[in-house]
């Protein structure tokens, strides 16, 4: 039987989805489980979107563009010039989802063994990403103390090697939350100008910020336009996760006809996916609204709700629907998946993904969870309480696994 | 500003869109351009996909399992079953197209460098597959002459090196047409056998088998369970390139369980392209008859009229949608493109993909050309008589680049 390959064995599993087996059990078992452990909002895709899917009038489903449909990329390029003023639709290829124009980034950007630098705890992904293109992750350390705010610059500064050719960060991140200030943006920005670097933004969480704070974007940002690829995508803005329609936005020349080549070897994006999203530019302004105030009522919720329990900490995310949480757990890992196997609360348990999957090493994050605030209020207030009492009795059976 | 990657330099265009700005010129002088270069088809997607789309019934459209949809691998399995009894839904991994099947097979079975053997003239985007994942593609020179048959097997055996790792073939072939014998496809199965070879069949053109001819799969061949990856596409099958939704298939669980985290890392293959493919799975057998009924007639009047031509040959395809010219110039692309520049016929050109993009040497295949038959008949005979007079002028005004 002939060997998988090398990066292939090294491919790290999902922790957002290694649990599912002890997920699938407990529901086998007649236990509701309640889902914070992955980004699936429930929130209803809009109308327009649906509608126009709805009203398809083609008798060919064929490919379109390979850069993406021209009309879809014109109307999205009015989107982004509101951001930073002059971009036009030769500034934006169209993916299939972010992660795809995070792997071609990767690949355009970066020889096998070369380094980017990722405050971390990270989104998993990026692991895989890097595994897949041959990139080695370096990463700094943010701190749960302070919200996972940017390290101080000579971190990365000291981090930065031969071999490092990028910067990679989430704004607001997943799973942190941690919505940067400019003034942190304009420290990288100064960095990557210094050792000319690629500064990477996946900002697909844009639209999700909270308490009157901006979002700024690297497109924002003067004087490095050409060091500047961002990684967007339509599937939290809109609730339409499954489309699998993303953007790579950059002003760099070179990176965009390099990613087009790398886009036509895949053909197209898909087009029912461009269809709905193209329509969805035109969702008006109060589902935004309604929206963000309902994911600050289920972060209000959440937050407030962990940091009641004895022994948990959670900062309070600005951005995304993700928060990490330090419990009072050695292993969280364990501490999940007993969860799952092992503990219901009036029929219920909850789902969170162990943080060490958003650190490189897995030895990192062990009493963190991720958890993400996409379900009803009242499944949220369901949850505090089923962990609550889930730490409690794990503490009963389990003491010698406590901090 | 920071320097792109190498593999993105070496990245090749696509041979099949490179000539599209000069196509867009000749459209912007009002010539109408019959493009036999791309292998997008004019037949209908079936009713049933496009109504299972219409009809679609949520309010999120959220992302489906990594691995696709359980009901539509289930129902899938029901395909291959025919083809290879014992198939279920769990030897079956639902991607976003054949191109990411592809992508992943290479990912999770090559390290870079190793190589992999691949019959030319071949699908240009393995040349870009190879590329992105770091495999080195090794050509084998199947002949015109022969209408592109397998080579004789010692030319396989003597290109094997401590770093081969696979053998790839396209079967029915873009863009050759060939339709491998079951007798070919044992003596690579003993190759790889012999070797330990990873053994990639990209059987996308599976249905479009001509003159009772009958395809066999690598799925079908004995004794070789744990080294064949099939990749496969609805694509061309039920002409809906756009829906972006092809698979993955292997009896090999370790090549199963690390292109599963490979699709966990994308998320998802496409929601909607799903829906309609699994519908597409209701399509009536009369669709095939008759598109396959089509396509047979088409490819006779193409292949006919080219060989009407003066100095032009193109053997008989036994399957798929393309054929491969030789014409009686010296360079392909340069005729190609001046056809689009400087030739036009009552308002009509042609546009065609040189063959050298389908070679790993551009040196290669200059004399040749790859025909898509995925247009009308009416369309096709206009078509071979625009080649017929485009060779006549080229030849009044280029007589040195005649062969």
């Amino acid at each position: 039987m002939p060997k998988i390959s090398i990066r292939g064995l090294h491919m790290p599993e999902s922790p957002i989805r290694k649990l599912v087996p002890f997920a699938e059990k407990a529901k086998e078992r007649g236990v509701e489980v309640i889902h914070l452990n992955i980004g699936q909002p429930d929130i209803k895709t809009p109308e327009v979107a649906i509608q126009a899917i709805k009203a398809i009038n083609m008798s060919v489903i064929e490919y379109s563009h390979s850069a993406g449909n021209e009309s879809y990329r014109k109307a999205l390029a009015k989107y982004y010039d509101k951001i930073s003023p002059g971009i036009t639709h030769e500034n934006i290829l169209i993916t299939t989802g972010g992660s795809e124009a995070l792997s071609f980034a990767f690949t355009a950007c970066f020889n096998p063994m070369d380094e980017v630098i990722i405050p971390e705890p990270f989104y998993a992904n990026y692991n895989g990403f890097a595994d897949s293109t041959g990139v080695s992750v370096v990463p700094i350390h943010s701190d749960i103390e302070n919200g996972f705010a940017l390290p101080p610059i000579e971190d990365f500064e000291k981090s930065i090697s031969q071999k490092t050719k990028g910067i990679l960060i989430c704004n607001p991140g997943n799973p942190t939350g941690y919505l940067y200030k400019r003034e942190e943006l304009e420290k990288l920005r100064d960095l990557a100008k210094k050792y000319d670097l690629f500064l990477f933004a996946d900002e697909v969480y844009r639209e999700f910020c909270y308490d009157g704070k901006e979002h700024v974007s690297l497109l924002n940002l003067d004087g490095i336009d050409d060091n500047v690829i961002v990684v967007d995508s339509v599937s939290k803005r809109y609730s339409m996760c499954g489309v699998r329609i993303g953007a790579l936005i950059s002003r760099n020349k070179e990176i965009l006809s390099t990613v087009l080549k790398l886009s036509q070897s895949r053909l197209s994006p898909p087009s029912l996916g461009q269809i709905a999203s193209e329509a969805a530019l035109n969702t008006p302004d109060s589902y935004f609204e309604e929206v963000i105030q309902e994911y600050v009522e289920r972060r209000n919720i959440l937050v407030e709700g962990l940091n009641s329990i004895d022994g948990v900490f959670c900062p309070l995310p600005g951005g995304a629907f993700y928060a990490v949480a330090q419990l009072p757990v050695k292993d969280c890992d364990d501490f999940c998946r007993w969860m799952l196997e092992d503990f219901e609360l009036n029929g219920q348990t909850v789902m969170m993904a162990p943080a060490s999957g958003f650190y490189s090493a897995p030895t990192m994050g062990k009493q963190e969870v991720r958890l993400a605030y996409v379900l009803s209020k009242e499944k949220l207030k369901a949850a505090v309480n089923i962990l609550r009492e889930g730490l409690k009795k794990y503490q009963e059976v389990h003491a010698e696994a406590m901090v």
